[in-house]
């Protein structure tokens, strides 16, 4: 142990920002339903509505089309659905096509029975296939219902950034319907609806520095909708029902039009501290593996992986140093599953890899500390490869 | 005007209590995703588990009977489905019947199809005619699956307390599963789920105290339980994925260990309250109906008619002086429908009626002040009836 703790565990969950923190206390305050007609019940409702005009232009959407949910696992279930409507009029989704590295809230396929539900591959790169794609959606019937296809913006392991517009021309040659988990995009990357060509993006308050029970499902228009996950009261012009949560709506606004301004000159110092890690590895350990190192990936991530080191091994070594990172995707309980994108990558899963996922408050000595903890552990494998 | 704001909507959504706001700020500066296995994330897990052991005290549950939603409206959303489970064997729910008076989280049908969904009535008296209930039941045929019944304990417009142990002896005659809505009857009324016999029990954090973002559905046992409506990272042991909610869960915990404890003594000083309002209110304007004043009713809450004034014009009189209080319940987005539970109970719902709704940090100022409001509003009424 060497002092106070380093979380470089970002991508599970970013602290919360100081501007955040205060939106969640204002609205801590604030009493009234903000269904209810009475002063106090507007006042909540401001609160949400604002809260919706920053949340879309994180993502240059119309505040019309921002549904807040619980969060982004609720906002895929919601949208991936083979029921939608065209104003009142059924329309029919016959098949999910979704990547193979998507998060498990996508993969799982939301409302979609298994069968209706196949996997993009992904190359050896862990960038979505594209030529297999456009067979995929070649061979789809479209007497059926329309295709649907889901692809992240930037993969929560890896990092790698997914080429969206190119995925977009494809889906809409064939007359389908694009979702885009833009959950790791937001506030790392320049993130706009319509340049992307997503009809539907999925953002989380929590990763971005708001507080987690938020999230959002953004329409690129209006008219085509899925139908209801979650009925009742009508809140949300009746696509989302049940009381609105604004504590978590406006620390996740607050976080939306922090991360939102100048995101490449925000993650230049983040990515400078990225890379000086990434270099310090290479150079503490010969045959350390940074996964995606050569595509394009975000600022802030690095998935590697150290020969002989298991990552459930790994992640508790780092722990021990007082390094929070991660093994992979955080997603149930405490359960350390072998990594689906590793496999998808065409990589052995058996071994894993660890993830180290940085933000703005993390300063260069901290970096320095991951380093060393780094050398420590790959030095202390080292001698015990050559014991064995 | 006169002075401060009166806030008597508490069945709309209770004030913050000073408990649940501790709880909330200590779990705000918490970092780390409860899914992580490292040191932040186990501490974040240890809130939520806490928590889960005080909701479940709340009704006599056992902690892993318990699961957390975003809120009532999804918990209702998850339960209400024809798709159970025993185990791992499929379980099929063939109807859902649901009392004319329940919340409109619970009237949707949830996952249920409409012709699925059949009304329950209730008698001019506020209760569910149990002799219907067993003609409904007797007339269900068992082949095509179980029946579901749901009713709530406590109606959140008239605050009437439904015999839930009687409607529960005759679904379980029947072979059937009863759900339960206890969201405005926990901290208001003792609340166990064995001695009530519900299957299933509804709650809300907004309701007790707690902040809004947090509900939970409560099981009696752990074997047969619904399909998950929300899938992905397999939280809350696969019942609901999605990362928990810390702020709130931790806020809805404390707000129930507050409000679970004593619930006779802490609401009989609330009730004693509410009838001197009352006795106010009768004294002050001949005509004025108390709905569900000869039944058994919660302490807190009264929903009454004053002939001539329609509800949503007096929600604006009061309103303007000072009283915040509701026409019906606080549903779709500052819509004030007809109220449903009126016409189920067989009184004209055109004119409405108003409800308020008070709790313990009610003061008897308030109280004074708002039956000045309503005397002086029920005046002016009077005065208009004459000059017309």
């Amino acid at each position: 142990m060497s002092g106070s703790r380093i979380y470089m565990d970002w991508n599970a969950t970013a602290p919360l920002s100081s501007e955040a923190r205060a939106a969640c206390l204002f609205a801590l305050d604030l009493v009234g339903n903000p269904s209810s007609v009475h002063g106090e019940g507007r006042a909540v409702r401001t609160l949400i509505e604002n809260a919706r005009r920053d949340v879309a232009d994180l993502c240059g959407a119309k505040a019309a089309s921002v549904i807040f949910t619980s969060g982004a696992t609720e906002a895929a279930n919601l949208v991936l659905t083979p029921d939608f409507r065209m104003g009142r009029t059924p329309l029919k989704i016959a098949h999910l096509y979704a990547s193979a590295i998507e998060h498990p809230a996508v993969r799982e396929g939301g409302r979609f029975p298994r069968e209706a539900v196949s996997e993009i591959p992904v190359t050896s790169t862990g960038v979505v296939d594209l030529p297999v794609l456009r067979d995929l959606l070649a061979g789809h019937d479209r007497a059926l219902g329309l295709p649907m296809v889901a692809v992240m913006l930037v993969n929560n392991e890896t990092g790698i950034i997914q080429p969206i517009a190119e995925i977009a021309d494809i889906v809409r040659a064939h007359g389908g319907i694009l979702v885009v988990d833009a959950v790791q995009a937001a506030g790392r990357i320049p993130l706009a609806i319509e340049e992307l060509g997503a009809d539907f993006l999925i953002l989380s308050s929590h990763k971005i520095g708001g507080p987690k029970g938020a999230g959002a499902l953004v329409a690129r228009g209006e008219v085509m909708m899925p139908v209801p996950l979650i009925r009742g009261g009508g809140q949300e012009k009746g696509h989302r029902s049940g009381t609105e949560n604004p504590i978590a709506i406006a620390g996740f606004a607050a976080a939306a039009r922090k991360v939102g301004k100048d995101v490449t000159g925000r993650m230049a110092p983040i990515t400078a501290a990225r890379d000086r890690l990434e270099g310090a590895m290479l150079s503490a350990a010969a045959g350390v593996v940074i996964h995606g190192r050569d595509v394009s990936r975000v600022g802030n991530t690095t998935f590697f992986t150290l020969p002989g080191l298991k990552a459930e091994t790994g992640q508790i070594a780092f722990d021990l140093e007082g390094v929070a990172l991660s093994a992979g995707s955080a997603c149930s309980s405490g359960k350390v599953g072998q990594s689906h994108v590793l496999v998808a990558m065409g990589y052995d899963p058996r071994q894993g890899a660890l993830r180290i996922s940085i933000g703005e408050t993390t300063t260069p000595a901290e970096i320095e500390r991951c380093a060393a903890a780094f050398a420590k552990i790959a030095a202390r494998r080292r001698a015990s490869g050559q014991a064995a």
